[in-house]
Order: structure tokens, then C-alpha cells, then sequence
């Protein structure tokens, strides 16, 4: 197996994907549990991850994604939407989970509990969504690297219409915003930035040591 | 080497560090190479890294993190700081770092520049000081999976004041803001959350297929 760093080097933005080579479900499942088990604010996850099987729709967000052709192109494609206006019922539920899983009373964590509804709730409408929105990139990072490791491609997109991806997939109903999509398969030989050497700033621009 | 999975499964959010455990010099360059590495915007890494090896300036910190004891137990502590009012001028950078590592004229890149530029300028100043925060999420990810992989505990945090940590590293002069801290090093024995099962959502609530 491969080190972080080698897979690092190894991965870039496909730009275009083999339209012919599909993702295994096995290697699939990986995927999603990559991002099932990303890190994120108190453990929160306060996000959904949608899974878009249904070639039309995607056909349909093609054009409210710039018209990157990774949109239909790709195996798989992934929206990540935060939950907006994320609240109290949310924070019962993390704890019924924790007690489930950890099998401990809520009423033990009662007071941990309280400081995480306290310090949520005093976020602005706007903030708290910002805060949600934020924890949708630790978890594409997950797919990303987990990937990576597979050698599957992976082409995040900050490139799109949030209004119009909200609407194609009825996610106002459901209280969520589409944040990120992420374009997934296998590089096509004739892709020929996979050839291009990567661009990063030196550690002396980029690191500061105090 | 362990899986990215298996890596997922061994870290957690360290509440008690071994303070005589250091992290070697070989291993920290490796957790940097990962963070250089990261994913963002256009590949723009709209931030800086701010590495703090001071333990006065960590001691100063710690009040502002909530009097988290990790920030001067753990063997080392990182500070994510997003550029604010990122511009032209940033763009120009990369564009030049871009000709200088593929051995292309910046001409010939040009209606990219202008197209990067008028979508980056486009943004209001809040949205763009968003946009370059949420970059330091995959920064932070990447250093979080690298670590994991060399068995190197990490535990992020948003839960310190920004103004604060801003204030006492000097980052208002440079145009910088604190939007994460990484504290690193090894699991004290007597950490008992270490043994507490993970706690995630099930697929069947994380995920949504369409």
C-alpha cells in the first residue's frame, strides 16, 4: 500500500473521466464509509451526503454546474448539502446516538449536552450555517484521500449554482444546501493535465513558525 | 500499512496528551508535506500555517481555547489562518508559481486568470473571507489523515475565540484570521475517551440516494 504523501502526488483534478470505468460496489461502500467516519464539529455530522444514481438528474445539473462535463462524465456523483438552520433536535439526536452506542444514559451527559445546545444556539441564523457548511469539507477531504488510496479520481467542485442544485434535487424541502460535489471514476488517458506537475506554494510561503 | 479505514477507526478527538512524548523531526516534515499538499479553491491555498513552537505563546494561548490543556500538553500546536480580503494579488502569485514549476509563459494562461479572477472578485468581502476559511477545512483533513497514519494523535478545535488567538499571535497585520487549531502528539495512557466506541450516523441517516 501506498503512503499518504505518495497518494497525495498521485491524485489531481481529473478533468476528464473514462466514461466506460465504473467504481465497484465494494469499493463504493469504502467510500462512503470514509465519509461516514469524518471528523467534524463536536462529532456532529450536521450535513447529508447525496448519492446521484439517476442519470437524468445528473444531465440536469450539468448546466448549473458550469457545464463541467465531469458531471456526467464521472462513475459517481456526490453532493454534499449542510443542514441549515441546525438546532436543538439535532444535538438530541447525536446524543441518542452516543448514549445507543456507547451505552450510557443521556442523563449522564446531560451537562455536556447543555454547553453544546448553549454554545450552538448562540450562533446566528448565518453563522450556524457557515459552521455546517465548513464540516462538509472535512468530509470530502475523507472521500478524497480514501480514494486516493484506491487510485479512484476525484474532482471536488466549489463550481456550481447552489439555488439551482437545491432545486433540481428538492433539497429546500428537506432543509439543506448543496455546499460541495464531488465528481468520481477513473482518469481518462487522454486527460492530459494528469501529465502536469503540481502546483503548491513552498513550505517557506506557506508555513509561519512562531 | 494500515488502511485509511483502520486509520479512521484508531483516531479520536485526544483529550489528554503525554507530554513527555514528542513528535520526531521526520515525522512533523511528513504532517507539513501533507498540509502543502492539500486540495483548495482553484489550488489556490488562500491561507497560511502558523506553526507554534513558543511555550510562552502557547501558555497565552490556552485561555483563549477554552483552557484546553491539549494546547500545552500536546507535542506540537498548529493555527489554520485564512487570508482575508483575498484578491488579484494572490492570484497573481499562483499564476506565477504555476509558470515557474510547468515551465509555461503566464500569457498563455491568461483568460484562466481572468476567469479565476472575476469569479474571486465577484465574491463580496464576507463571502470571500468565507470561501478561504472553508480551504483550511481540507487543510486540516489532510494533516488529520496523515497523522493517523503514523499513529500521531490530533485534536482539532474551533472552540477558542478568534479575536483573541488573532490578537496574541499578530495576525491582524497580516491580513490573517484563525479559523482552526491542531494540537498534536501522543494519547496519554490515562485518556479514557480513547477506549470509548466511535460515534458516527448510521448510512441509512447520513445518506440519500437519488
Amino acid at each position: 500500500m501506498n503512503t499518504f504523501l505518495e497518494n497525495q502526488n498521485w491524485r489531481y483534478a481529473t478533468k476528464k473521466f473514462d466514461a466506460t470505468k465504473k467504481i465497484t460496489t465494494e469499493d463504493f461502500a469504502t467510500l462512503k464509509e470514509a465519509i461516514r467516519l469524518s471528523s467534524s464539529s463536536y462529532g456532529l455530522q450536521p450535513y447529508k451526503i447525496i448519492i446521484i444514481e439517476n442519470p437524468e438528474i445528473r444531465a440536469q445539473i450539468k448546466p448549473a454546474a458550469w457545464g463541467q462535463s465531469q458531471i456526467v462524465d464521472a462513475s459517481h456523483v456526490i453532493v454534499f448539502a449542510n443542514e441549515l438552520n441546525y438546532g436543538e433536535s439535532g444535538i438530541d439526536g447525536y446524543f441518542k446516538n452516543v448514549s445507543q452506542t456507547r451505552e450510557v444514559p443521556v442523563e449522564s451527559m446531560k451537562g455536556y449536552m447543555d454547553f453544546m445546545k448553549a454554545t450552538i444556539t448562540a450562533l446566528s441564523d448565518s453563522e450556524r450555517n457557515i459552521w455546517s457548511a465548513k464540516q462538509t469539507y472535512l468530509a470530502l477531504g475523507n472521500l478524497m484521500n480514501a480514494a486516493a488510496e484506491l487510485r479512484i479520481d476525484v474532482t471536488p467542485m466549489e463550481g456550481f449554482v447552489p439555488e439551482q442544485v437545491n432545486e433540481i434535487l428538492g433539497l429546500n424541502e428537506l432543509g439543506l444546501n448543496a455546499t460541495l460535489i464531488a465528481t468520481l471514476g477513473y482518469r481518462h488517458e487522454e486527460d492530459a493535465t494528469q501529465y502536469f506537475k503540481k502546483v503548491r506554494k513552498s513550505n517557506e510561503e506557506l508555513f509561519i513558525t512562531l
